[in-house]
Formats: C-alpha cells, structure tokens, sequence
C-alpha cells in the first residue's frame, strides 16, 4: 500500500481518543475578542447583534451534529455537550476540536452580515480555538456548565457596573479602581443607587446566557457499552429529528437538570447565581 | 481566586504540550471536498482558482504566523513547518491545531469570491481540518514534505489520465478500469498515445504542488536550547520581516533542501517523482 | 532554584494525570512466566504454592496501599482497584504502575522460599510489568473484574483438560489438536468420560481465581468532588483498619456487587461462568 | 476472537508509543531511601556497598537489554540511555518503564546479601519506581547526563561537608544551619580548614558517580528510518556482544562524548563540576 518510501514520517502521528462512555465537552473561544470587539465597535457591556450571532452559529453547529444534547454559551464562547454514547470521528480530540473550531468560525463568517453593520475587514477577521474536556459522570458535566453559568453572571455583573460608571463619566481606570474589592451586593447597590438600574431586571440573555437543548440531556445514559451499531444509528437518527430549544434560564440549580416540568417555574423565579455560590 | 465551588471542572482539562526542540507540522485539510468540489462545479482533474485560493489563504496565515518557515501544498490541503524553537501558544497543541484550523478556514470564505464564481451556500460552507505531527530531526522534516509530493503527483498524474479518459467518451466507472493496475510509465503512455498530452508539460503548479518559503528553512537550527527570551523575541521579529516566496519546484531531491543557489536549476530541469520513489 | 543551565532538560518530561473522578485499576503482570513455571518445574495446570505466592504478594501490597479497595487474582497476574477520589502520587501514571510493577515484584521475591521449592537463579528472576486503565462508571468496572474472571475460566477449564490429555498420554501437540473447536461442554465431557473428574468439584481457587476484598466496594462513591483534603486522609485511615478478606468466589453475576448479605449463599451457589457469557 | 461480552472494556486502555528516532533515557529512582538507608544503616554520606549494589544492577539490567548504549547513576538513582532506532515493547511507554522499575528492584534485593551486612526487613523492602523522557537531538542527550552529574557533584559536595561537621560534633540542625548560602568554594574550604579533607581527593565514585559505557554511545544515529528489521536485529546483536565498560569520569565536558582516545586523559585530569556551571 506504501506509495513511496516516505510513508514511514506517518508513524510520529499520534492520536488521542478520547475515554470511552464519558460526556465530551467541547469548548469553542473567540480568539483576540477584546481588540475585535473594539475594532468593531460592539456595543458595551453586551452588543445584543454579537450574541445572536453567536447563537445563531451555535444552533447551526448544533443542527449538524447531531450528537450534541446541550449547548451554552456567553459571551465570545460556546460549550457543546456530546452525548456519552458519542463515536464522531471515533472520539479523536485533534478531528473533534478542529472540526468544531473551523465550523463555528465558519458560520460565525457567514452570518456576520445578517447581525453586525460594520463589514469585516481581511486584517481582522473572527477566529476560534477550541478544546474538549472529557466528563466522567453527570454530576461533574452539571457542574461544569454551572462553573459557565457563575463565569457569565460575575463577568456581567462586572461589566454592567463597570460600563454604567464610566458613562457616568468616570475614565476606565477610575472605573476599574472603583470596583476593586466590591462584591456583588456592592456592585447591585451602585448600579441602583447611582444609575436607577435594578440589576434583575437587566435582559436574561446578558445575565444567564443562552442555553440550547435538544431533548432529554442525558437519555443516551447508557452509552456504547450496551448498544449495537444499529441502535447507534437509530439514536443519532432520533437527536437529528428533534427541535433545538433556546431558553436564557438558571442552569446551576437542580431543576432544570431534573425534569423539562420544571422548567416554566425556574424561568419566571429569578435566582440570581452570586458569588456566594 | 475560585469563583465558584465549580471551579474544580478544571482538573479535568488535559493539555499536551508538544516536544521542545523538535520541528511541528501542522496539516490543515479540506472537509468533505470531494462533495464540495461537486457542488461548486469545480473544474476537472484541477481547478485553478480554487488552488490559487488555498495558495493565498496559505500566504495569509504564514503571513501571520511568523514561526512558519515552510508551506507546502496541493488539492485541498497543507502542511506548515514551525521553527524548531517555536513557543508559539506554548507548543500547546489544542491551541496550536484549532488556531490553524479556524484560521485557514477564516481566510478560506473571505477570499472565496476574489477567486470563485458561484457564491458559497448556507449548507455547504468549506471547512478544514487539522492536526499537529512532531518531528525531531531535520531528514525526517525531508522525508515528510517528500511524502506529501510525492503523493501531489501520484494523485495528479492518475487524475489527469482519468479524467481525460472521461472526456474521451468514458464513463467514469470505465476510467476506473481502465486504470487499475497501471504503473507511471503506463498512465503516461495513455496520455501521449491516446490524448496526445505529454505530461511533462503539465503546469508545475498541477505536478508540484506549492511551495512557499521564507527565508533559511532550518535557520534556527538551535532551538530554544542556548536562546534567551529577548533572542526568541528578535528572531520571530526577523521571521517577521522577511518576504514569502512561492514555488512550483520539486522538494523531494536534495538541492531544494541544500542551498537556494540550487534553486534555479531545479527549476528548469524536469525531475519527475514517479512510482519508482 | 536551578542548579545548572543544564536544568532546562526537565522540559522535556511528560506527566500523565489519570482523569479525576474514575475508578482506576491497576494490573500487575508476570514477564515471561511460560519459561520461568518451566524453568522452576510449576505443577500443571496448577501450582498450589505459587497461586498462595500471588494471593500473599497481593495482599501485602495492598496492606500498604489504602487506596485499593478491591483486587482480582488468578494465574500470573493481578487486578487492583483504586477508590475513586484516589489522589496517591496526584494520580500520575507512570508514578503509580512502576511503583506497583516494582513493589509486587519485590514481595514475591521476597516470599518466593516460603511458598516455592526451588532456589531463585540470577538469571531468571521473576519479575511483573503493569498498566493502568481508568473507567469511568461502577458497570464497567464490574464489567472489567467479570472479563477478568470469564478469562480465567476460560483458561483453567481448558488447561485441566489439556494436562489429562497428556498425563493420559498424548504429546502435549495431539492435546492441542484434541481440543481445537471443542467448547465448555465438550471439555467438560472430556474430562468427566475419560478422566473421571467432574469440573464442578475442582478447587474453586483455580476455577475462580483470588478475590481481595476491603469494606465496601464502591463506598467512596463521591470522589474529591466533594471532599476536603481533612476528609480524604480520613477516608485512607478508615480504609486502612479494615481487614482484607479473601475469597474465591463468583464476581460476574450482581449478588458480589449487591451487597455483602449475598455473599454467603454465592459461595455455596456454583455458577460457572461459561462460554456462552 | 471475543471470549465473552465483557470484552468491551479493553477499549478503555490507552498506550502511549514514545516518538521513534528520538532518544529514550529511562530513569530508575529508589523510593523512599531516605527512610531506608537510615534502618538499614547506610554509611554517611556514602555507603561504598550500597552503591556497588546499585552499579552491580544496573550493570544486569544493562545486560539483559543490549538497546542501552549508556547508563549513569549514583545515590539510589540509574539512568539508562536507550539507542534511537530502540524498537523495545514498540517503544510503549507503559511497558518500557514498569520493565526497568520491576527488573532493576528484583536483581537490588537479589545481591543485596552480597554487598550488605543487614538482611532485608518484611516491611522495608527497597522498591524503584522509573519514568522515561524523551529527547530529539543528542546535544539535549549530552546535557541531560551532564544535568545528573552536575546534580551528583552538588549533593555530594554538600553531603560530604554535611556529615564533617556532624562527625565534628554538630548537630544536624547545627550543621544544616552552617551550609545555609554556601557557595562551593565555602563547602571546599570548611572542608579543607575544619577537617583537613581536600575533597579534590575524594573517591571519583562519590564525586562523579558511575558510568556505563557499552561501544559508540550514538553508533546508532541513523535510527530506525533507514533500516530494515533485519539490520535492526543485527544492530541488537552487535550491541549484546560488547562488553560494559564501568568509569568514574567526567561526562560534562565535551571530551566524554566526542571519543574514546580522549577517555584516559580526562580520567587523570580533576576537572570538578562546580557551581559555575
């Protein structure tokens, strides 16, 4: 089969295949995006065109992956759950982190004119890197998007503080001296006494980010181990059918991984993920 | 510094730094290109705007990325070799892999309409790839760009002579046939006798592939072992300023490698790689 | 802190951290053993003095190592399991197997006069290799010991009855065609027309292999997750009061993994483990 | 071939195939001798016998595996150079390092009697654990054993004038606060004033610790790249007929390693290894 006797450089390969019957995370993040975002005039502290974008890019991976159950994003990143039974690219992290990488940029590209104005320019153009984090249990993938959910809130908490402070006419540095060693409660405080905002009621998407599910999260709990080619197919075919639902909702307390019933309660109570947690 | 008692996620995160003081290759590669060449008509057995695109998005990226010294590519892929001393992303090679996939596929759709001329559709958008091989020595850097042209014209060659077959009155399937079993010297027959194409004088970019280099290919030969961080700095800056040149030239033989003097020579003389390799 | 310019050597190590939060199970193996039970004359198909050998080793190590709470024997090889929230040398793995590898290694030389007949010679000294394989869930650990244990009597079903072959006369060659093709029941009938030896009634030592066993399996069932570095040291010292309890007995069927209750009446129950599992 | 359906949980284990052509140094390092040398009395700073044990086995281990070209040791610890085409276990890394850990252990406790007074204790048998690194070039191979060496001169320096002052009537505490900020020259004089002890003197087994030499240390450069498996096997045989060669000698200066007419005059030469390095 050996074309040439070069063939020998494929044996320094490596390829690392990720444990078997464990829930795949995959991290995608906005390359550069504090100097992007400036070059191109996002709106601050959330520029709600860059979100939607975002999610529009996410739910288009979604669709054609069928083996994610859950996305979450915020931000410039996006986290895609794949279901534990998973065998895409027969779970070799190098072809799964880059195929989700170039895919979102891909789109992200794509969809750029339907949600910015400004036109991207070739010296500037939005990028992601990605990598895969490899969950043994539920308990631990509840725990990572919990970890993503508190990141949103204190970052824009933060940022809704911090950008308030310096339209009221503070510098950036002044800004930032300012909320040096405040905690949460401080920062609702300023933004209420100073600016009149109650921080609740600030948009779920910028508070909560965004949550994308397809279906029953862990249905595929029992992974290869049992299932045979066939019911793999059928499983896949299954995910693929199923709507995509968007939610802006608490994903750190037990009820929305405990049931969809749940779900419509959690969405009205606002249970604000604070740095007690 | 935790945020959150979720911080603890983290611990599962797995990073591979990749080998110091040996030469990485990374491959970006088309995905899905046999569809998507058909989708957008390209032309047949080699379509020159879609190469001249894969040759300018190349020239971008290493434009970029300062501790590429050397591109090599053909059809939908190619290969960059980094510096050996390269601390680019700290070696890491999810940040290494993604960025170059992301990258590359950035640049891909931005050039897409300066070089094509049906538009890119929502369902099929082009993507790429990618994955890092660690060489630790300069002969087997040699050998693996040897490889990979050496397979440019073992594919070209039998692409040339099928789809002449085709568009002489066969079908595919026939073409097909017709090709099995057929050393070099048989296909080359088959395009001189019955087509009257002296494969020879197919265009070098078609039998070659493409070459960009800039500057001494192994110029750092001594890796970070014996530089300071201010040396590393300097030399990525010299990196930096140099210009990329493009060739059509064999890279297989000893004279590319050994001296640019080489170069001119090389370029006139018609050192066919064939099957003999 | 460096001693040298030569310290930057260090770089170039690499440490694997086993993933957090699975059940990690070590297994020790003999090197060679097929010409060291030749070399020191091992009775066919079993060598009572050795097995004890193997039983004893395994218990010291695991009389040192409070991590393990589980351990499955049989032939020349041995299984242990680490408690989930296991944090011995940080979990590293090359830490963990060459300290097993060379620790088991070292007991069996250790107590090699107690057990065995013949004096050790300096060139054919026994020694074990190990691996580590983490699992990510209780089911496939279970499913591990019960390959482990399926294996064995695969083995020693096979072995019995190729030794009555050759006790009975046959060269060791006209055995082996003799059994070529023949299942479980086939040897089972073999064994019982011409030798008289009903397999049910061999020892359950040779037919099941050697069960460790400290305190409840899986108790530990919440890993680091949840625990403090005060509550993780409690855990080892309870782990280390505990007797270590030896068993020959089933651990396919669910009545071992169930609960203790059950553990009488399988010891009484025989239910061989056959091919058709 | 799948005995049964357990079989599965083979897919969990991962193999680790060290990079080929590049060169292996596994290094071998005694667990816990702090607390071993004191029970079994080890001499201060250097025991003469338990060092000539550790050579003795290094020197069989060597034996037994004729892909070591190289081997350096001193205090409880053994590195050993592997030649660059090694095909040994296919290079897995999990093999490789629980072979030397488990071999070298079994031949230190097998002629332990033969070069110590105090017989070995149940519950403090001398046990190795081993790790492999990797390097690419043999500058990096040269420096790695210089980095040891280095390490043996600065331990033994300070373990020499250590113990003086101990003899001396110090307590260690005493004695421990006294070398706080010493430079070498300080340790040389103390030595030299105090206690009359030119450490220039000192045997070359303590200063320089031991070297195992066995034929042209690189004679193998070309690796595995250009040979065939029969000229491995060849190459394999070669090196199991030549005999090790044992040196107290200097393998930080460029003479070591670019020949062997240079060996004797280095030996006569006192070129100490110093902080200035």
């Amino acid at each position: 089969m050996a074309n040439s006797r070069f063939e020998y450089v494929k044996l320094f390969e490596r390829e690392n295949f990720l444990l078997p019957e464990t829930h795949i995370v995959i991290r995608v993040d906005g390359r550069g995006f504090h100097k992007l975002s400036a070059k191109y005039s996002f709106a601050k502290p959330n520029d709600l065109g860059a979100l939607e974008l975002m999610n529009r890019t996410a739910q288009k991976l979604m669709d054609q992956m069928p083996d994610i159950s859950l996305a979450y994003g915020d931000s410039d990143e996006y986290s895609f759950l794949l279901r534990k039974g998973c065998g895409l690219f027969e779970r070799r992290e190098a072809k799964l982190i880059t195929t989700f990488a170039s895919t979102f940029t891909a789109y992200y590209q794509f969809y750029w004119p339907q949600y910015m104005k400004q036109p991207l320019e070739e010296d500037r153009l939005p990028t992601f890197d990605a990598r895969a984090v490899v969950y043994p249990s539920e308990p631990t993938v509840r725990d990572y998007f919990a970890w993503r959910q508190v990141d949103c809130h204190i970052n824009n908490l933060y940022n809704t503080t911090f950008w308030s402070l310096v339209e009221g006419g503070m510098t950036p540095k002044e800004a930032e001296n300012e909320l040096i060693g405040t905690l949460a409660a401080d920062k609702n405080e300023i933004l209420f006494q100073r600016f009149g905002i109650n921080y609740n009621n600030e948009p779920a998407l910028y508070k909560k980010g965004t949550v994308l599910i397809r279906g029953p999260i862990f249905e595929d709990a029992d992974g290869q181990r049992d299932k045979s080619k066939r019911q793999q197919e059928r499983q896949e075919k299954k995910m693929k059918k199923r709507p995509i639902v968007e939610r802006h909702i608490d994903i750190i307390g037990a009820s929305f991984w405990d049931g969809e019933k749940e779900e419509k309660k959690q969405e009205s109570k606002e249970e604000v993920a604070g740095e007690k947690l």
